[in-house]
């Protein structure tokens, strides 16, 4: 019996890069993507660098192009998973593809469909993001400055002010997200000094609870953004926003200086935070995956266990399992593909 | 000729993990550790519980058992490399057992020589760390929390007051450790927890810049230190510590307050952030790798990339490549030791 493959699930960065590791060990592995493209999330939502200011399109479309330069990864775009049975080293798993249904017989499987934006509107009405044309979020920003083109929706016009308000769907009990969505801060950073470069009359705030530019994003990111490209910091916390005339008026408290503030902005970013995405969600239920109480999938053993699930022969990575950075996702992929070989091998010893 | 194993330098948690992964898919590995026993830092300085709250002499105990247990793996005690030559596939690494040399022929290298806590008498001579002996820092707490024996140094007596100052070593320009180290905070909280849970009377305080409890550490750390545990947050700068009577005075800024604070404590802990360790520094000398300016050996192609260095077949992770929390060290361990063995079956192939 030839050996059988693995299944990665998600064509982002975490799915690309396991896919590629289980080819580079001369494994076999099928990656099944839902869209009909690679790139995951830095594709889809259309981000203009990353947080280590490469282009993003760029640098997916190389990870992409490593993945289908491979011989042993069997790539199905349009695909989703819809059921599963077996177990470790023999799960039988249905996949459909426009309807056209499949079974796969695949000895582990990697789960890496990762996370979804929060939606501002669905529960933070005090920021009226479906309410005013000029309150964005960090992706809607994204893809303003991939196209160099960053204008206030309501006009057209480039903002003269702009600010980013952090913690949006993340910290937060009334919603359910106590989580901290870790990587917001250096997002809200990165996005700053690219508005700076591409508008430099354009006076740029970000008003946080915490920086939290952990590691070298304190260095990289967040004293560049200061002292060289001017962003403004203020701790502080925005309660409302609401229009006056032509503008919008942030309300709130500045915290450091212990007084409520009003300030005028021409476009406010919402910095939402991350949410397990549909697919983990559904991926989780077809494996019978435990998942935490914000319905990412949680891993066993922690801290010394990073993608292990209570499921042998499944793996998480990346934003699967909760807030991760890319730095994250690639280091957990690559480990997810070194155990996922591991069960094979072990597997067949046993078989054997 | 047979394949050569892989030079894992290291025995911490990332050592330990790169060597298991490496065994489980049935290549060879060498660990060469310069104490005489598995365990790294968290065994070294002899922390009393992870940030998962498992004791950490039992996981290090259990990390180092598996190790143990691999046939594939060829474990080196007190033993420590002098020198290499050759390129990727082939490398000649020279090692010394207590004045004893030897050589080893080996076809990748991973480095997991990991960190060493900030000195903070070295540069910090503010917080009087020589000079008083209940100034002392989270690693001197560590112990004494292990020993479950929390007492001022100065008498004996536990301490009625406790507070902790973050960034030592760390986020600071003037000694030129601009980075922040990642860890400190959630590892803070962790020990002001367990601080108020063997000495339910010591009030507790955490002087922070930012709280940096990114993730689920927010959630599963920094909240329930809050709220079940009591621990007062105070955002604000000790400036400096000084003798009054019997107990020592921290002053500073109440940044949240905007006025000057002046507290009396029993025990100021200093939270001392991560450098390179001197094996570190002496690896990357030896195998010609870029350091970063702050002497941490630098990987190459940004987020994308967390484990390759600048010479082929030599592979760094965990805190060896700059501040990392266990999480970090697990999977770029696991990614690591995949990237190793991939080098190793390419070059065989190319051999061939």
């Amino acid at each position: 019996m030839p050996e059988r493959p693995i299944l990665v699930i998600g064509g982002g960065p975490a799915g690309l890069e396991a896919a590629r590791s289980i080819a580079d060990l001369g494994y076999k592995a099928v990656l099944v993507e839902k869209r009909d493209r690679l790139g995951g999330m830095p594709d889809e939502a259309g981000y203009a660098q990353l947080t280590d200011f490469r282009d993003a399109g760029e640098a997916m479309a190389e990870m992409a192009g490593a993945v289908e330069a491979c011989d042993e990864v069997d790539i199905r775009l349009s695909s989703t998973v819809t059921g599963s049975i077996g177990s470790v080293g023999n799960f039988d798993v249905e996949l459909t593809n426009g309807g056209k249904p499949e079974t796969l017989q695949v000895g582990a499987v990697i789960v890496a469909t990762g996370f979804q934006h929060f939606d501002p509107g669905r529960e933070t009405q005090q920021y009226g993001y479906y309410e005013h044309d000029d309150v964005i979020t960090l992706v809607d920003l994204e893809k303003m400055l991939k196209a160099h083109n960053v204008v206030r929706p309501s006009n057209g016009e480039p903002p003269e002010r702009l600010c980013f308000i952090q913690c949006v769907g993340s910290r937060d009990r009334q919603i359910g997200n106590e989580y901290c969505s870790k990587v917001c801060c250096g997002v809200a950073s990165k996005e700053a000094i690219e508005v700076r470069q591409q508008l430099p009359n354009c006076k740029t705030f970000i008003f946080y609870i915490d920086m939290r530019m952990y590691g070298y994003w304190e260095n990289e990111i967040y004293w560049p953004a200061q002292e060289k490209h001017k962003v403004n910091y203020i701790k502080g916390i925005a309660t409302e926003i609401v229009k006056k005339g032509d503008r919008l008026l942030v309300r709130g408290e500045d915290t450091t200086m212990g007084r409520p503030m009003e300030v005028p902005m021409d476009i406010v970013v919402l910095s939402v935070g991350m949410e397990p995405s549909a697919g983990t969600r559904e991926m989780a239920r077809i494996f019978g995956l435990t998942q935490n109480k914000y319905n990412f999938i949680e891993t066993t053993g922690g801290a010394l266990s990073t993608v292990t699930t209570n499921v042998a022969g499944i793996f998480a990575c990346g934003a699967t399992t909760g807030p991760a950075d890319l730095e994250d996702s690639i280091s957990s992929a690559g480990a997810a593909a070194m155990k996922a070989m591991a069960t094979i091998r072990k597997h067949k010893d046993t078989a054997a």
